[in-house]
């Protein structure tokens, strides 16, 4: 069963829906982080407000809190915090990578310390879709390993052998797991690892093709490379990949780089950026209609002295049709200015809304210029 | 013209009206805390939807930031925080003694530093009525001169004196900025000081009384001293205010205090203590219906162990006629106590939500009560 229909294609560029067994997704689309089953300041109350259809959550930190115990006694993420949309997870790799002290990677799996308790852990590949079948994901994602760049090709190849090899267990953890599981229908996703080396990155979506995946994912990019590199990587790929299975940008993406990879094919994104930058006082905002060109936004500084007196609402072009634009719309520059600048948690908040709203309002543009053949 | 009347009587409890030019307040009442122009991580659409009919913001906060320019280009406070309700503001007077560095006090005013920048600045009670009016309040209070406890008798005195020549001054001052003022229409209270001393309290009552006020706080209560203490003062009281004007409690008071405070003739309440302790982790909640028994609630630690799995709502008797409801009620105290447990900002904001609906509930009940000569 193919779960994933393209709908239009014009050039590299995709149009299409993805079928979840909790929502129906027009792709392309982007996941707000909801990285320990909340989406930083808000609830998910908010989040249907704000029209997204799914959420991404972590493995690494909802294994480590709340833990497993209270997700099946929940039954899951969705229930845990009353979220009936889709869910996708990641593999939690990255986390270990990232936060974990001392870390040993050996055939079976990553041993580490919980950056909580300092707790010695091990992650496998069956470990890794046990937490994602309680979690309850509707896309879960393969452990990988994620290399330190710049890395020897040596290395690499060794890190994209041992993916491989994961990846397989890990398919086949998945397969296991899915009777009796709370959401038996949920979408396995492979993950093209080898860095900027175009060969490896080749080798190893090849690898990941011959196991067989619902999508497949590019990790180990946006870990500071140049644009352009992950662009070079995106174009190489274009025919190694198959047309008919969604693919997943992992990692962060400025709007103008979402139009750039999706020109390049890609149908799903996530990133922190929208409400990372948000909790720091930046909002995005439009500046012209033409996506094609890159300064077609601008993000602004709330604490400017400029806002000061502004009476302009804090969202451009609101719908009052929407709850949620009739709220951020009563909104000055003013009045969120004032807030951050007295450190109030609701100019987060509100900023958070306004960049993800943002970030959805990109989504549905860029989908309907698809549709117009304008991109 | 009188804008307080009261509906009904039972010894010293009263219950009753006071009309202000934004907003029809059933006493007695609960001001939710903004004191920077936001209650803690909500906006007032949220105190729309909690149902609260007035907030009660700060004096000294809004003057430093944003600042009168400010506040004078939005034409208030009402305006700048999107907010068409009732707003008290409190004088200042207290944060100039609580917050600031070095501080003189003169026959002229208050001299202090900035606790942001350490600028030195000057509050007089005509310059307090200047920021009240620009804020444009229904309520604004006199500026007066707190007293650090324990102090002696002629010190007391001293304050108290140097109270009720500012409450002139200040009144003078209110009724010569009506004109042309933002809302000309708001009322001024004064503010009866005197420490636990019971005569001082009656002198203090009677000074302002002769000058006249549209209602009467009673003040530094709630630093410190015994519960039974501000009950007393509030007792010897009874004969000196009169009925026909309403009376506020300025400072923190647990539910019990609340309910003993109506006993005693209060109208007016505004606290801290909801809104701090939730973000802190511990909510209110209802353990029977008898308002005269102090244990009528409970305070709970969300963090609490036992909470790990609970699936029990974070609210109680959810109306899910109510939007603030439907989106409370989906919550479980188990997910409550995980975005504590992982410190996520939302945590804190439903707290907030949760406390403030039952301290107006807890109002409800009261007005409910004494409607019913139950208390």
């Amino acid at each position: 069963m193919n779960r994933f229909t393209l709908t239009s294609t014009e050039g590299n560029v995709r149009r299409g829906v993805l079928e979840t067994p909790h929502a129906r997704l027009e792709t392309p689309f982007f996941m707000p982080i909801a990285t320990k089953g909340a989406v930083k300041t808000l609830s998910s109350f908010d989040i249907e407000r704000l029209g997204s259809p799914i959420l991404l959550s972590n493995t690494y930190h909802l294994w480590l809190r709340p833990g497993l115990d209270v997700l099946k006694k929940f039954k899951g993420l969705h229930a845990f915090m009353d979220w009936d949309k889709a869910l996708l997870t990641d593999s939690g790799g990255f986390q270990v990578f990232s936060l974990s002290g001392l870390r040993k990677l050996s055939e079976e799996g990553v041993e580490f310390q919980s950056h909580i308790d300092g707790a010695k852990l091990m992650l496998t590949p069956e470990l890794c879709m046990e937490i994602q079948r309680t979690i309850g994901s509707d896309i879960c994602m393969v452990l990988d390993v994620c290399t330190e760049l710049p890395s020897t090709d040596e290395s690499l190849h060794e890190a994209l052998e041992l993916t491989a090899r994961w990846a397989k267990r890990s398919k086949e953890a998945f397969e296991k797991t899915k009777e009796g599981s709370v959401n038996p229908d949920a979408q396995l996703f492979g993950i093209i690892q080898g860095g900027t080396n175009i060969e490896l990155r080749k080798k190893s979506a090849e690898q990941l093709l011959e196991i067989g995946f619902d999508g497949y994912a590019v990790g180990g990019l946006s870990v500071g490379e140049p644009f352009e590199e992950a662009c070079k990587v995106l174009d190489a790929l274009q025919e190694t990949l198959p047309k008919d299975k969604p693919r997943y940008f992992m990692g962060g993406a400025q709007p103008h780089e979402i139009v750039a990879y999706v020109q390049r094919g890609i149908d799903m994104f996530d990133c922190v950026l929208p409400t990372r930058n948000a909790r720091h006082g930046t909002i995005y905002r439009f500046v012209h209609e033409d996506l094609s060109k890159p300064d077609f936004f601008e993000t602004i500084h709330v604490t400017n002295e400029r806002f000061k007196e502004s009476q302009e609402p804090i969202i451009q072009n609101a719908d009052l049709n929407r709850e949620l634009d009739q709220e951020l719309s009563r909104y000055s520059m003013g009045y969120l200015r004032h807030l951050f600048t007295v450190n109030e948690v609701l100019g987060m908040r509100l900023a958070t809304l306004v960049n993800l709203r943002f970030y959805l309002e990109l989504m549905e543009r860029i989908r309907t210029a698809i549709e117009n053949d304008r991109l």
